[in-house]
C-alpha cells in the first residue's frame, strides 16, 4: 500500500512567478537565433529587426506602357497646339516596369499620344514623375520592414525579399521532450494489432501535448511510453535532456507508490514547485536538472490541457520572446450559480452561446478526466480561491478556445440528448460549414427551462404527460404560457429492453419483468423513460411491486446498459443506441415522440433556418437517421404545436 | 509596340459566381479524402464524422486510491457503529485507474478507512459508484466525437485516440501550382551570387502566394521563373497540370505584348473570366485546361494579394469543403472622406487604431505596387462601384488582416516620420512583445490635426515657427488651445546637405548654394525642411533668387536624395537617413527639434507607458538612436510643454 504524502501546494501566481523567474535566472532567453531562408520563414518569430537593403523600386521605372519624355518639354502642350517630340530622341517607347532612360523624368501613356512620321504628338502637359514609380516608392533602403519579435506573415516575406534580403534571423523553436509514463499505458498504434484489455489504457496525452506544442511554436519530441520504474524514468529523462531544451513528464507527478517523477527529479536535480492550488491540475510539479526545466504534467487529460495553458505555453513564449497566437477573451453572462472551492483557483470548462445579444456561459463537467469536456467546451473561466463563487446572471470573462465568430454561428441546443442530434450536427457542418451545433445534455425539463430563460436556441424534449398521455405540449403550456414558441417533431424513438447478448432470459414484453428469475434496473423518477415504463405498467395492470429491482435506479441510458453488461441486472428500459454502445441486445417495446422546441424570435436566424432546412428537406439526413435503427422519421420537421 | 486591347470587365459578384459555378460543374468537390494517422491530423479537415469505437473508460475504474467495496455492505456504517469489511474478501485495495473487481461497485478512498487486523473500518455509507469512473463517463462507444468538415484540434486528437481510433479520413490538401512569369524577374536566391541591375526585378510574389496557400490549407508547388515566351509559358502550365489540382500563373494576365497567359489559356483551354471590375486586381483572368482551373494573377503585389483573398482562398475552401481560418471583421469610423471609383469595386488598404472606444479607420496608399502598404495595413475596406463613396465619420466594416486584440494593443502614431520611430517600434516589440506601433506618415501638421480630432495616440512633429524661431508649441497653442496635451522631446535631428558621393562640388554651407555651378533641389512650401532653409537664408541675408533650382521642389526627403542621385540637382537639404538610403554624402548644417505630442488622457494607457519607459529609461534605445548618426538624444523623454 502506498504511503500518502501531500503536495506542498502554492498559489498559481506564486507558482508562475517561481517557475518563470527560475527559468530567467538559469536559461538564456529568448533562445538563440538561427538563420533561415526568407521564403520559408512563414510563422517564425524575428530575432532582430529587418531593415531594407535595397529600395523598391530601386530605379525610376515606368508605371504604364507609353513614352518616356522630359516633363519640361511638354509644358506648352494643349489640345489646340500639341507638342511634337521626336521618337528615339525626345521620346522613348517604354513598358511598365522598364527603367527610365537617363535624363527622362515622366511617362505619357500610349493611349494619350498620336504618332506622326517618327514623332509623337501630345495634347496636355505632364508634371515630372507622371506615371513613374520613383525610387523607393514602396520601400526605402534602410527603412524598417518588420521589427524584432514579429511573427512573419506572407506579405512580410514579399517585402523582405523585395528589399534585397534573402535570409533573416529568427528565434530557434525550443525543442520540448514529452515522456509518457505509466505501466498500464499502451500506444494507440497497438490497436492496429490487437484489442486492449483492462487495466490497459490507450496513451493519448502525448499526441495532445505534441499538437499543443506545435501550435505554440515549439518542436515536440515524443518519446516512447516508459513503465512506472524509477530507473527507467530516470534514464528516459536524462536521455531526453540530451536533445531537448526542456522536458515534460506526463503523469507520475503525484505521490502514489508508482509516481516516480518527483522522486527522480528530486534525486538528480532540484524540485522548485510541488503542487499548485488549482483545480484541476493540482499535482503539477516543476524542477531543474542541469539548469534545464523539467515539468511534471498531471495525467488526467483536462489537468494536462490546463497545465499546458498555464505553464507550458507561457514558458514557450518566454523562450521565443513572444507568443505565436493571441488568446481571445469574451464577456458573458453566467447561466447558473457557481460555488468556489476553498483554497484553490478552479478552472471550469464552459460552453458559450450567443442568444440574442448576450453570450450565455454554462459550466460543463468538472471532472479532470473528461477529455470530451474539452472537445465540447468553448473555453474556460476562473473561479478564484477565496472568492464566494459567482451568482447566476453575473458577468464573467471567458478564455476562449474557439473564435468569437465560431460562437456567433453556433446553434445552442440544451435539453434531452438523442443521437439524431449528433447526426444533425454533422449534416450542419457538411451542408453549412460555418454553422456549429453545441448541445448540452440536461434532460428534457432542463431544456424547456433554458428556452424559457432565453439561454438556448433549441431544446430537445420527450416529456410524457401521465394524465393526458400527450408528449411535451402540456409541459410547455404550463411552464411558459406566454412565450411564443414552435414545437417541431424530430423523430419517434423506439424504447426497448436492453438485455444481455443473445437475450439469455428470453425477455419479450413487460410481463416478463415480473418473472422470479428476472432482475430489472430502473431509471430515476421523473425521467421520460420512467414515465413511459409506468404508463405501460398501468395500462397492463402490472404492479411495480412485482418487479424485482424496480426500486434501483440509474440516471442515464448508459447507466442502465452498464448494469446489464456487468450482471447487476438482466434487463432495463432504454434506447437502442445505449444497447449498441455496449454490444448488448435490444427488444423494442414502445415508441416515444422526440421534439425540438424553438422560440419564434429565433426561427428566422440563418443558423436555425439551416437546421430546419436539413430536418425538412434533406433526404440524406432522413435516410441516415433511419439507418441508425430505432427511429421513425414520419413526422420529421412537422410543426406539432405553436402558440399564437 | 504593343497593340492595346482592353479586358472585358465583369463585376466581382459575376466573376465569383462564374468561377465557382464552373468549378462545381467540372471538378469533383470537396476533394477526395485520404486516411491519416490521428496523431498527425492537427489542423486537417475531417472528410467524415468520427464516432467512438470504444467507451472511455471502457471498464468501471477507480477514481481514487483506496478500497473497492460493495456499496450495499456499507449502508449501516456510522461514526459510532463503523462497518468492518474483510480485506481480500469484502474489500480489495485498488489504485486510481484500476478496474473494479467483479461484483464490486464503489471505492472508499484510503484516507477514509482505518485498518484493523485484516479488516477495514468505515465510518459512513457510500452510494454505488462512489469514486468510480463508470464505463463511458467520458466517451460512450458510438457517440459522435467530431463531425465532418471539422478542423482537428489538439483535444480532438486525444478524444479520437481515447475512443480507440488511430486513423481518420481527412480531405486531401489541394495541390496548387504557382508559376512566376516575366523576363525581367530574378529569383531572390541569385542575390547571394551577384547584385541585380535595371531592368531586373526580384521575384517575390511566388513566396507570398506560397505562404498564403499554406495558411489556407493547400499544398503549394512553386515552379521556376518562366521567361515571357509563349511556348515556355505553355509548357510550364502543361507541366504543372500533371501534378497540380489547379494552377496560378503570376502576371502576364494583361494584354501587353509580353502578356502571354491569356493567349496560352485561350489556345489550349478555355477562358471564362477576362478582367474584373475591381481595383486593384482588374487584370485577373480565369480559365480551364482539361477541366482543371488556371488563374492568371496580376503581377502588382497588392493586386496579387487581393486576388488571392477574393478568388484563390474561396476556391481552396470549395475544394476543402470548409475554411481553415475565419476572417475577423470589425466596425470602425472612417477618419477621412473616400470617393468612389466609377465602375469598379475598390479595395482600399486601411490602418485601424483603437483610440478611446472607437476604431479609427484610415486608408493607406492606393497603389497596387506598394507591398509595404499590405505589410503596414491592418485590413481592407470595400468601396462598392456605383456608390458615392463614404463621408468622413461614417461607420465602415473592415476585413482584418490582424487580430482585434493586436489592434487594441497598438499605439497609433500619426505625423511626421522619422527613423527613430522605427527604432522605437522595434524596442516596443523587444521589451513588450504585445505592443505594436503603427505609424502613418502625413507630415507634422497632419499629426497635430489627428491628435486634435482624437484619431491618434501620439504625433511626431518638427514645425518651426518662423516668427518666434520656436518649434511646435506655437502651432499646438494655435490649433488646440483647450486640449490637454503633453509635448515630449524625442530627438534633435541634424538636417544637412545631401550631395553626390565624394561631394564633387565641395559644398560646405548655405553660401555655396548661390554658386553658378551648383544646382539646388528644394522641398515644398510649408514643409519643416523648407521653413528651416528659409530661416537660415534670412539669417545669412541670402536672397532665394540667387539659388539656382530654389523654385523646383520635391515632397519627401527621398525625392530630394533621388534628384541628387540621378543628377537633376547637385544638392538638397534633408536628413542623413535619406542620404544613406541612396548611398550619398551628407554635410550637416542645422539641428531641429523633433517632439512627440500625446493627449493627457492617453498618458496612463499601458501602451503609452511602455513608449515612455523606453524613451526615458532605456539606455540601449538611446545608444541605438545615437548610433544611427544624425541625432542628438540630450533631451529625449523630457517634457517640453504641457497645458494646464
Amino acid at each position: 500500500m502506498s504511503k500518502k504524502v501531500f503536495h506542498e501546494l502554492i498559489s498559481l501566481e506564486e507558482a508562475k512567478k517561481k517557475l518563470f523567474n527560475s527559468v530567467r535566472q538559469r536559461v538564456s532567453i529568448p533562445v538563440e537565433a538561427e538563420i533561415v531562408s526568407v521564403k520559408t520563414a512563414l510563422g517564425r518569430i524575428t530575432a532582430e529587426p529587418v531593415f531594407a537593403k535595397f529600395s523598391s523600386p530601386y530605379f525610376h521605372s515606368a508605371a504604364m506602357d507609353g513614352y518616356a519624355v522630359r516633363a519640361r518639354n511638354t509644358f506648352s502642350a494643349t489640345e489646340r497646339q500639341p507638342v511634337r517630340l521626336k521618337i528615339g530622341v525626345e521620346a522613348h517607347w517604354i513598358e511598365t516596369g522598364d527603367p527610365l532612360p537617363d535624363g527622362f523624368d515622366a511617362v505619357i501613356p500610349v493611349e494619350d499620344v498620336s504618332l506622326r512620321n517618327g514623332f509623337i504628338e501630345i495634347y496636355a502637359s505632364v508634371p515630372p514623375y507622371n506615371d513613374v514609380r520613383p525610387i523607393g516608392e514602396d520601400i526605402v533602403a534602410t527603412e524598417l520592414i518588420i521589427p524584432e519579435s514579429h511573427v512573419v506573415r506572407p506579405a512580410d516575406i514579399g517585402a523582405i525579399l523585395a528589399s534585397g534580403i534573402t535570409e533573416i534571423k529568427v528565434r530557434k523553436k525550443p525543442v520540448v521532450g514529452v515522456i509518457p509514463t505509466g505501466s498500464e499505458l499502451v500506444d494507440a498504434e497497438k490497436l492496429k494489432e490487437r484489442m486492449i484489455k483492462p487495466p490497459e489504457l490507450i496513451e493519448y496525452n502525448s499526441a495532445v501535448i505534441g499538437s499543443l506544442l506545435i501550435q505554440a511554436g515549439a518542436l515536440p519530441k515524443i518519446y516512447k511510453i516508459v513503465k512506472d520504474e524509477e530507473e527507467d524514468i530516470k534514464n528516459a529523462i536524462l536521455n531526453a535532456f540530451e536533445e531537448c531544451d526542456f522536458v515534460l513528464v506526463n503523469a507520475g507527478s503525484g505521490y502514489g507508490k508508482e509516481d516516480y517523477t518527483y522522486k527522480v527529479v528530486n534525486k538528480i536535480g532540484e524540485i522548485i514547485i510541488n503542487g499548485v492550488a488549482i483545480k484541476p491540475g493540482k499535482p503539477f510539479i516543476a524542477g531543474f536538472i542541469n539548469n534545464k526545466p523539467v515539468l511534471g504534467i498531471p495525467g488526467y487529460p483536462v489537468s494536462a490541457f490546463l497545465c499546458f495553458d498555464l505553464f507550458v505555453k507561457p514558458l514557450i513564449e518566454l523562450y521565443l520572446g513572444t507568443s505565436i497566437e493571441r488568446e481571445e477573451k469574451l464577456k458573458g453572462i453566467l447561466s447558473r450559480q457557481i460555488s468556489s472551492n476553498i483554497g484553490v483557483d478552479e478552472f471550469l470548462r464552459v460552453k458559450v452561446g450567443r442568444v440574442e445579444d448576450k453570450y450565455i456561459v454554462t459550466p460543463v463537467g468538472r471532472g479532470a478526466g473528461l477529455l470530451m469536456s474539452v472537445v465540447r467546451a468553448d473555453g474556460y473561466i476562473v473561479v478564484p480561491r477565496g472568492s464566494e463563487g459567482f451568482s447566476q446572471g453575473s458577468e464573467i470573462i471567458v478564455n476562449l478556445w474557439r473564435t468569437k465568430q465560431d460562437i456567433d454561428n453556433t446553434v445552442v441546443c440544451i435539453g434531452s440528448h438523442d443521437n439524431t442530434l449528433d447526426i444533425l450536427y454533422n449534416f450542419l457542418r457538411k451542408r453549412y460549414p460555418y454553422v456549429t451545433l453545441s448541445s448540452a445534455h440536461v434532460g428534457s425539463m432542463g431544456g424547456l427551462v433554458a428556452i424559457k430563460k432565453g439561454e438556448a436556441h433549441i431544446a430537445g424534449t420527450h416529456l410524457l404527460d401521465e394524465t393526458t398521455g400527450e408528449y411535451n405540449i402540456p409541459f410547455i403550456k404550463r411552464l411558459m404560457p406566454d412565450k411564443k414558441v414552435v414545437l417541431i417533431n424530430l423523430v419517434y424513438r423506439i424504447q426497448g429492453f436492453i438485455v444481455k447478448k443473445g437475450n439469455p432470459k428470453d425477455i419479450k414484453g413487460f410481463e416478463d419483468l415480473c418473472r422470479e428469475d428476472v432482475v430489472f434496473i430502473n431509471r430515476q423518477a421523473g425521467s421520460g423513460t420512467r414515465l413511459l415504463l409506468d404508463k405501460h405498467l398501468r395500462e397492463l395492470g402490472i404492479s411495480p411491486t412485482k418487479i424485482k429491482g424496480y426500486e434501483r435506479d440509474e440516471y442515464t441510458h448508459m447507466g442502465v446498459a452498464s448494469a446489464v453488461l456487468t450482471g447487476r441486472a438482466d434487463v432495463g428500459l432504454g434506447i437502442l443506441a445505449a444497447a449498441q454502445a455496449l454490444d448488448l441486445d435490444f427488444i423494442p417495446v414502445a415508441e416515444e415522440r422526440y421534439d425540438i422546441l424553438i422560440p419564434k424570435d429565433f426561427i428566422e436566424l440563418d443558423t436555425i433556418q439551416a437546421v430546419l432546412k436539413i430536418i425538412r428537406e434533406d433526404d440524406e439526413f432522413k435516410t441516415t437517421v433511419e439507418s441508425l435503427g430505432g427511429y421513425n422519421v414520419r413526422d420529421m420537421g412537422k410543426v406539432i404545436y405553436e402558440n399564437i
